[in-house]
């Protein structure tokens, strides 16, 4: 199917919103693919140029409705809609299509926690897009998600803030190094998070110079999902206070996690930590752990599939503290999902993405 | 002492500063003080409208060399020095006269912790100048440090960092109500707060867009200073994991502080917890709790010596999540010394100092 | 009427927008002003801390709907209205009231003007609101429209984009020395001069790390009005090309301005230049030419009531190049509007304003 | 030359700067570069990971000194050098070697234009690095500067401001449309373009919510090399008023430049003077006329090899305004130098260069 001869063509619909246009300019550029139809629900009939004008390529196509017949026919189709949205589309497209979903709708396994946390009904569950996910199996072997996605029709591509945790503390958690019973994770969060919603806490003026939290106290809906992803990593019962925060930059995402050395580990070396780190991540192409005292800063990662990561142990405190920086549009969701839809497809896992940020 | 006829004259030495300037911003509005000496260092013989250009009535005055001679004849002089030079300064200025060390030198009580922390010898302790912080007494009875700071005529004023933390957690510990064993605090932080020191992890053009955390993992020179206020406020013993972030503002802390609840509080109740907050904080004039369900930002306090604050339980967690804003140079630096200058001589707390923000 | 004893009660039609809560925050540390009624259209109801969280003195103030009965009983009233809304509630209001438009509607002489950049009707012609503008009259006599603010009852104070380019200009062209014939002025704009409004281009995701011009091309409602400014300051003939720009700070404008050296003075020097502007605002509080060599910044003038500028002959291309700073909310409009005021009610031009700015 | 099979070594002299680095990123993913030796001044030694941690690919790769020893064997060198350093070291690499100056040296055809504004010894001329420049011939026919880099083994990469101002006027200028004798020029630019230098103003803290102008009056080094620009189009005499301003964005210029409709011309509708830009442009990769009423955004360029023009007919004020958005490093430095690099091998001119800009 991988061949360079014939592109396979992918539709994206929610052209319009920061995902789907980051999905495009990736798939601008791979060498794979050819871009098919674009879609948009109140967008529909405008010229992509004007809402999307850094697609220089694509400026003239102009968005149709998003519907079944209009995302007919394609290889790939990929969903950038609101929650909620994207299974009874998805339903009406045929199994042999390769659909991803940049939404939450599929990703949670449990029908009670998506009900708890979004208070709708539950669509199901799909193949989850973390190539990366540790699974550590019930009798202790070790492999990544990223087995489970070749071949896959349909995945849940994860969110950008859940990317970030997860990979900053499934090594420790998979390795029984740290517990996962009281995990703290505070965000600083670029505002291309939040989608181009119209609400007075988002304008310019108000985010220029300015931090503030959101979804504070154990109401964020990535919770369950993060939660999820550490026991498939291996954890017993998981724990997590999250706290997010807009910060005045527009892309990136710095986690800052922190977990306790798990019980019987207390005497663990700021170098057993690292070993464990540098084990997890040592032939991930998008992962990269830096070298020790080198910290990671989000404009270093800006437009690339990377996630950059660093660890240290803080004896006095009993913790250990990892720090993950990220584009929550690239490795947090659009390059995410090319990088699921080139495994999910037999390509080479890196086809299409980039390793180097935008920097400065 | 305290009469609006007859002003005090106030010399600051590191007039060229962040933190000189913004006192000097402040003094020149003060009803009660009259601006005496500038002193710097590489910066003497410049006029202060060069280094300084918002300050626009003193923009002709020019510094003088940093001398005890200089400082000489004022009712209050403020040090902005750097790390350990305050103290060889102060030794020269008379018993009578108030100095103000916005410096760390004379902060810590333990020589300990000071040798370990900064590697130098100590300077000594002076009454610290964080007016809100709360005091446990053995018998468990409780006040403020403003009690200590009347008539006081040498205050170690704290710094921003550890005023942000302090403030955020204190009201829990006093209560016994949150465990201070294991606070983690993750800080979004301006640049101001690094001076105006030239180095190049603080260009516009590698702080723009970018967030990036520093002092990982149990180094930062503040974390000492926080577990000693907390032990004022009641606890015994203190565990804190502290991570600060730079995040592309000028100024402003956006400090998320979450604790356990502590052992046999467990099942507190939201409205509970608000209730440790509420009337810890009821009287102050400059910290102030949000209404239950707003969250604070650092752009309301741009410019006013407020520290907004705002609590949850995250139940789930079992932690509470306290986040407080503050301005980094102004509660966080030259407004708190100048209520604790106020509060030294004698004049209304408030005196000189405004509660608005300047935002957005 | 002017007496610290007692205070002169103000209303705030329109609290809950920038220019509104600018003036409020203003207000809330002026010697002689009581806050009364705070007025809002769609947020009536609202207590202001919701919608000013940055104004803690008056969190707790409920919104009232804006009538001419909750205006009723003050001694001044300001009004921070959508263009097009002030003319009917003024005539509501008592003549012996202290009306001050924050918006467009009166400040325009000519009702041709009006219609053609605002299409509807014209709602009148009140004093103009900018003390320091230049008037000479046929007779070349000279002298500032402060002099017609004092006991006016009715004040139209100007926008921030005409204030700075007429504070950069009107010497040149009040002395002869600059053509006000083929002016250009390109501004960089802070966000919070575009108001509350919910629009993507508004999005701090899209305003951050970006520069963008918008009303380009003879288009911008803020012509006419520099235009009239520059004839009341002896111009005959007046064309400007001016071109707003945003970029990413919530406040400030910073205004480069050129024009050509007049017919007959073209051998100017840059001493005669200079002098030009130094005699013009040698007296002025609040506008400040800075020494030569400097350039203003627009950081050096947030939140205070300062206009800074700088002016340099470039002799090579014949023309003048005059830049302009200021905090567009502050002497841009509510800085203004209250020293327009004092004026009005015969108090001290700079009572409850500062002109140090908030920085760095 | 240009085959796929067979890469050419590219070395970058200069690598820890801003430039170096871009070039860097590009040459990454260049179908047809390999990227060689890196080389520095003060950083040899360093690991590229730690000076520049966003080039993930070549984080192990170690500086050298730059020497021509180091510099020798490879196809292409790139100098991304202090003014003045280039000419020594160009000297001594063979003349079939093709050097590309990002610097300044060797950009002016005048030794005195070069004397007047650098102050040191003119270091030589050579083949100009904009492809799009339009040359008039005396005879008046049109061609492009690309015709001039096939072959060429030398060429001087023209700075970022002065690419703005060219693309923005050249064609009104080539057309006789607008007259190049009262040119005005105002930039909004990031603080890249500035560079690593550790300066009091570069510092974030200064930069983050400010906006400043610099080189004022005539002074900025540029403006020569615009005129000589402009010359070439078809200008006779060139007069130019610029004022570049930083603005708080790390990456981007957005030039506004405004012309007087040229005598003669002064009827000119506004359709005439689109089409004037659209013929210029019609055909050009990398440079692009947006629709009507649409108008750029630096945003829209970041990382891409794209300028965006618009251009309006402000008929009242008698003149033309362009405005121009590029990312200064990119087709202001960087990628311009692969253009014209690609010019000159023989390869495609699009190779290895996107007009997907990152956004937002």
């Amino acid at each position: 199917m991988a061949s360079t001869q014939q592109r396979l063509r992918v539709a994206v619909a929610g052209a319009s919103g920061y995902a789907g246009g980051e999905l495009l300019r990736i798939a601008a550029r791979h060498p794979h693919l050819e871009i098919g139809a674009l879609t948009a629900h109140s967008n529909a009939g405008s010229r992509l140029g004007e809402l999307q004008p850094h697609l220089r390529g694509l400026a003239d196509r102009v968005l149709e409705p998003t519907t079944a017949e209009a995302l007919a026919g394609h290889d790939v189709v990929v969903l950038g809609l609101p929650h909620g949205a994207s299974g009874e589309i998805a339903a009406q497209l045929p199994d042999d299509v390769l659909v991803l979903d940049l939404g939450a709708d599929h990703r949670l396994a449990s029908a009670a926690d998506w009900e708890a946390f979004y208070g709708s009904a539950h669509a199901g569950t799909w193949p989850y897009g973390l190539p990366e996910l540790i699974r550590t199996a019930a009798d202790g072997s070790v492999t990544t998600q990223r087995d489970r996605l070749a071949g896959a029709r349909r995945i849940a591509v994860p969110g950008c803030n859940v990317t970030a945790v997860t990979l900053a503390l499934q090594p420790g958690v998979a390795a029984g190094l740290v517990s996962p019973r009281d995990v703290v994770a505070v965000l600083a969060n670029g505002y291309s998070g939040a989608g181009k919603a119209l609400k007075p806490h988002l304008l310019a003026a108000e985010g220029l110079g300015s931090a503030a939290p959101y979804a504070v106290g154990g109401t964020h809906r990535h919770i369950p999902e993060i939660a999820q992803n550490l026991r498939v990593a291996g954890a017993d019962d998981v724990s997590i206070s999250f706290t997010p925060t807009l910060v005045p930059m527009s892309r990136g995402i710095l986690a800052t996690v922190t977990a306790r050395l798990a019980p019987g580990r207390e005497a663990a070396s700021a170098a057993d930590v690292r070993a464990v780190w540098e084990q997890a991540y040592a032939d991930e192409p998008f992962v990269d752990l830096l070298p020790a005292g080198q910290w990671p800063s989000t404009a270093a990662t800006l437009g690339a599939n990377t996630a950059l990561v660093q660890v240290a142990l803080d004896a006095a405190a009993g913790r250990v503290v990892v720090v993950t920086a990220l584009d929550n549009l690239v490795k947090g969701t659009a390059g995410q999902a090319v990088q699921a839809m080139n495994l999910a497809l037999g390509l080479p896992e890196t086809a299409g993405l980039v390793t180097e940020g935008v920097a400065p």
